[in-house]
């Protein structure tokens, strides 16, 4: 990418829980903006949002909309990138997306900026944004990868903002009916798409995405495939379980990591220590660890309870939370562009 | 224990959330009982519960008290039991004893019934109950023993109810306090007794109990010590995780288990169906797995997303749920008091 004194920047899908975050990123990380184009479908578009303090129209996307752009940051969804990426990359901008469409394409860079910036040289005018899930546990490992990253089991404890602001709304209105009524309600959990939908408040549903052949769910393989493509480990074991928990915002990871080397937690403590924009929070004798409401609104992956296994000193366990709309989504995003315009 | 068609019952901690559910949960069995004295500390006693529709009053718990009982289901907490065990005991009761007091006594059985029930034999007066979480985990465990048991990978999802009745009261507290702020406030969660606290609606917490100086907490080596103990594998690896989460009622745990032997998913199925009081709820095609809100006021297990490591033909991960009052202290007791008479 040019570098430019400050860029002309589109956000497709402007409304949408993500949308506003990649708004309010811009903002607080002061990006240098020469013009703010919002985006979003017919049926979102004609709000007014603000950038700045500023009032900007979101308008209808187009295939033309993506003239005289430099950067475009996605977050309509999978068919909504698939149809505008192409038209944006031939218009000359280049495409950070968010959604899912164009991850594991091996022509495509899958980039965390602390972990494989050097990915996202010599892109094709995509560029793709991990899945929030992944995003935070890449920060963590990448920390660790001098050791030999072997073998991963992690379990989530994922919020419900991961399903778009009509998830957050929709468990506000479950909790709302539960103080009225003493008793809970099923609303559009685990998936708005699906026939058969169970109460989110006050309770942990094992189900993020949809099913696949092999039982495990799509949010469980991103882990897999994703973690493999950014470390550029292809060999990389990861097992899987992505649980639903009611937080509105913030996901936590339950985390054992194999090592090929024997390490210690002050070992891991060191190295997590001096990574970028990953902060140990470990005291437990004074009752400190990371916990989602903690990591909330903030742009940092936080790790704690470091520990080694009690059976094997080549296994290490610990807890890692990030904001998923912000490092897992809107903050990772920005930070592409900024790393792209740096590499300039 | 003798052969009675029906006995002289009592119960210590009565009116706190387990005590509740003992007297319930006898009810519900249909206990053959003579006589019900519930017992209580000076504070809690004086109220007047009900059981099987009659009122039965409260009294305050003394050495005394435990004359002509036959069995005595404590909950009570470490300290009585430890002042009251011995007493009971002394005057000729058994007693089945929910706290930790006991549990790592080698001369005190830890049992669930569907697991170790000939540990009752030889007894002397007093069985422990197990915690909660790892009483479930015992449960699919066990299914599962003939292939070898070696290394257990856990992260529990595990409700404020374990906590106390005063847990889930204060979360009804802070998700009221938050309906009307907008905002969440910290009350007594991780623990009532330490200086420092979080808030737990829309949170989750990787602390349950105290820490230990090996950074584990209390309740992560209780799944450790106890599974090596009722499954009577003292080489049991165990790798374990234990997280609260905003849930007034039942515990879930994501679990991995590498075996000795290759075992594949339909293997462990047809071992968990054939399991006494284990559900297997497991079809993921008809969005078909176990969640908290599944098993509550049950006195059932409940296993699913039962699949293969991506990576290890010997390993498996399942999902495992049950009420924590009830499966996990209530209902495990009043099986233990069952099975000593059907041994007698």
């Amino acid at each position: 990418m040019e570098r430019k004194s400050a860029y002309r920047i589109a956000v497709l899908g402007a409304t949408g829980a993500v949308g506003r975050a990649m708004i309010q990123t811009l903002e607080r990380r002061n990006f240098p903006i020469e013009s703010l184009k919002l985006l979003a479908s017919e049926r979102s578009a004609h709000q007014t949002l603000t950038y700045n303090g500023s009032p900007v129209e979101v308008e209808v996307a187009k295939p033309e909309s993506f003239e005289d752009i430099d950067v475009a940051l996605f977050s309509a969804g999978a068919s909504a990138s698939q149809i505008f990426a192409p038209e944006a990359v031939k218009r000359g901008a280049v495409v950070i997306d968010n959604s899912s469409a164009y991850r594991m394409d091996k022509n495509v860079p899958l980039v965390v900026p602390e972990v494989n910036p050097h990915a996202l040289d010599g892109h094709q005018g995509i560029i793709a944004n991990p899945n929030c899930s992944t995003i935070q546990l890449m920060v963590a490992l990448n920390a660790l990868r001098e050791f030999g990253l072997e073998h991963v089991f992690i379990s989530t404890y994922q919020a419900v903002s991961g399903m778009g602001q009509k998830a957050v709304d929709a468990l506000k209105d479950e909790i709302t009916a539960w103080s009225k009524t003493g008793k809970v309600k099923s609303t559009i959990f685990p998936l708005a798409s699906q026939d058969v939908h169970y109460p989110m408040a006050f309770n942990v549903l094992p189900q993020c995405d949809v099913f696949l052949d092999n039982g495990y769910t799509k949010e469980e393989m991103k882990l897999v495939n994703e973690s493999r493509k950014i470390l550029e480990i292809p060999g990389l074991l990861v097992s899987p379980t992505a649980v639903r928990v009611p937080v509105m915002n913030g996901h936590a990871e339950s985390v054992a990591v194999r090592f090929r080397d024997a390490v210690t937690p002050e070992m891991a403590r060191e190295k997590m220590r001096a990574a970028e924009n990953l902060v140990v929070v470990d005291e437990p004798s004074q009752y400190l660890y990371p916990h989602p409401q903690m990591a909330e609104n903030t742009g940092d992956t936080y790790v704690g309870r470091i520990r080694q296994d009690l059976a094997d000193p080549n296994t290490l366990l610990f807890f890692v939370v990030a904001d998923n709309l912000l490092k897992g989504a809107a903050w990772n995003a920005v930070q592409i562009a900024e790393t792209l315009i740096a590499r300039a």
